[in-house]
């Protein structure tokens, strides 16, 4: 059997504490699966006097990560403090500099800085594993960066964002609004004080750009993404996505297109019968396609502190197994730069919700405004109007053949100058996935 | 970047001349990845003058496969011969007896001498690689072997067998029944010409067998698994599965119980919202149940000559990486042997169809068989008997609540011996996936 693995974490919150009793746990599973023994040597948080479940005796105990990073007796720096700069980077930049391989699971410090960390790292003959930083507990990162190795991907997309995805999924199974959902996720702690990171976008946007660079072999571009939360969709909306077939998740997707990369992050209309439908409350996926395998798809816990940490140890197993491919997949100097598609020019079709005064000439301009645009419709729905407010104003739902986001803008804004719009105009992009 | 890696591929079928084209086309690609490149040195199949779409140039020709893995001057070996025995598995030994690491599709192969190869293997400090062995070009070897290193699977479970699947859609979307889908299947290449491999559950067992030794650090024991095929499954049972909110698919499941592991491979009625229920056509699935991880879901191409190839690829890419964990998982010193459940015990709903002849006492006989045995009703459904040829037959649905295999058969004996039943019944396992 080789030598012990030495590990020093910094980090040891519920993902840290779990990953070290873990360590602790199941000590003999993990040297007999990968031939070595893995053993924490030094630690760093921000308590030292907490309780955490775990043996600490014979640890080195850091105050400051970097300082761990820098002179701990280690082989492998686990960050779980989490960031994008602040210690988490210094303390990872410390330790790549003493050609000392990282495992975080820390997203926004790869999304803002993965290409000039894997640069580092490959200056200094070692790598990042991130495995826990995008869809928690799924395989996603191993697989595009080793079961892929062979394949060219065309588009990954996915549902990277458990907190938008059990709000979508109890909205739609109980009726309830946006607001009470919210509410009761964070009660039960999937959603943050402040949610605006989860149910704006932000955080799948930030997992999207990490797979978008692992996808096209190019450099992360987390300012290219287009960016739409879910805090506009109402029970209306999914009622009638209902009806029509489909079920409103919001999705994340990157296209290798023929002007560029597109990627965004948006809610969506996808088929009810669809895989990707059936991907309920927190659940994560990611689904690839790619030439040789045509379309795969991979599902389960987005976070969780057991899952993260799994996906964690998975990676220090691999250290443990010496073989780490590249941190972004090719050596960091074989990186295209990132060109970004013509996101407007996107062409699909779209699902459109008005609230139109009910008077005399209304249809009319709709119908208008959207062949002036050379927009055709799939199918029209008014539903009766509501005439207890005045003037009745009566919802109106429209689904379009394919056409561009700059088409159904302008469509949009003529109407308004019509005058017929009573309210702000919904617009759900469909996208028809296998 | 290291010297390169040699290979020597052994039969040329679809798969190993994609293997061999990929190689080619792609080889910078790969080599950017793995940090290394990865020439073919020799090659053996049956005939040596078909063009292949590869230039075999410079490449070691041998008629006999087991002297290229004798003698060839190769760094890993490629078997895609196939045959649990014969020239494939000689061929496998003599490169494993080498120290050479092997990479092979070849499911039989594993099922049946898995243990004794990994045993080899391990005495010449070298591994085998079979990603694509099981469910073609899904990483379901990789998650299970690298992913999961930190878990213990509880279940896993999918469905495994193309063929199988692509005829049950059929029968299901189109109506169609099983004879006329299979003749569709041979006539597009998803089906042998023998297709009792397939349709007798024999294909998925093999696959499944692999797993469940990945799954629960056990022998590989291919004849503990209970099979049935799909031969028997007709379009009334669809229509009655689509009508109870099921949909009917071949599953193979491996359970870890307390009296040992049960391994079978059925027919199975699964919820029609599953994730698993969404899988059409020839696509496969695989769900793992882990301590750590709850539920992961992993599905894509199970078969066809471009994912198998992008699966062999994916293992030659890690042996080129210089590290592959233990063949099945473990040292094979430490692979438990099998304990094999009681089947019988097996506890699930289960769905029954009668054929019952319309008469006075009938109805009264299946209540009380079914008392007699302790099995509660769910559900009962008779439709209105056919005459048309003489005395009349009823077709009668039951759904039991939770009970035994052993029970069913209990009162399904002391039905026939009452003499109501006009038919062979049909009887359906019901599996309440999440």
């Amino acid at each position: 059997m080789k030598s012990e693995l030495r590990l020093g974490i910094a980090g040891l919150g519920t993902v840290g504490a779990k990953v070290a009793q873990l360590i602790e746990r199941k000590a003999e599973l993990l040297a007999e699966r990968v031939g070595r023994s893995i053993r924490i040597t030094a630690i760093s948080a921000r308590d030292r006097s907490r309780g955490r479940g775990f043996d600490a005796d014979g640890m080195a105990w850091f105050d400051d990560p970097v300082e761990l990073a820098e002179k701990g007796e280690i082989d492998a720096f686990v960050e779980l403090i989490g960031g994008a700069d602040g210690v988490a980077r210094q303390a990872v930049e410390a330790a790549l500099s003493r050609g000392i391989p990282v495992v975080t699971a820390n997203k926004a410090l790869l999304a803002h800085h993965g290409v000039a960390l894997a640069r580092l790292a490959a200056e200094n003959d070692t790598e990042i594993l991130f495995e826990a930083a995008v869809a928690g507990g799924i395989p996603a990162i191993k697989t595009m960066r080793e079961a892929l190795s062979a394949n060219e991907v065309s588009r990954v997309y996915g549902i990277l964002n458990g907190t938008c995805n059990y709000i979508l999924t109890r909205m739609e199974k109980e009726g309830i609004s946006f607001d009470a959902c919210l509410k009761d996720a964070q009660a039960l702690g999937y959603a943050e004080a402040d949610p605006t990171f989860d149910i704006g976008g932000f955080d799948a946007a930030h997992k999207l750009a990490i797979l978008t660079s692992l996808a096209f072999g190019t450099e992360i571009s987390l300012e290219s993404i287009f960016i739409e939360g879910i805090s506009k969709i109402t029970i209306a909306d999914i009622v009638a996505a209902a009806e029509l077939g489909y079920r409103i998740k919001l999705l994340a997707v990157a296209l290798n297109t023929d002007s560029g990369i597109e990627q965004r992050v948006h809610p969506a209309m996808i088929p009810a019968r669809s895989s990707l439908a059936q991907v309920d409350g927190v659940t994560n996926a990611v689904a690839i396609d790619s030439d040789l395998l045509g379309s795969i798809l991979l599902a389960g816990p987005g976070a969780g502190g057991a899952a993260t940490a799994s996906a964690v140890l998975s990676d220090i197993m691999d250290v443990a197994g010496g073989f780490v491919p590249p941190t972004l997949g090719l050596p960091p100097s074989r990186l295209q730069p990132y060109h970004r598609a013509r996101m407007r020019a996107h062409e699909g079709g779209y699902y459109i919700r008005l609230a139109v005064f009910d008077r005399v000439g209304a249809f009319a301009s709709i119908a208008s405004r959207m062949a002036e645009n050379g927009i055709s419709l799939e199918s029209i729905v008014q539903r009766k109007a509501d005439r207890r407010a005045g003037e009745g104003t009566a919802p109106v739902i429209l689904v379009t053949h394919d056409t561009t986001e700059a088409a159904i803008r302008a469509a949009l804004e003529g109407l308004s100058r019509d005058g017929h719009l009573s309210g702000e105009p919904q617009m759900i992009r469909i996208e028809d996935l296998d």
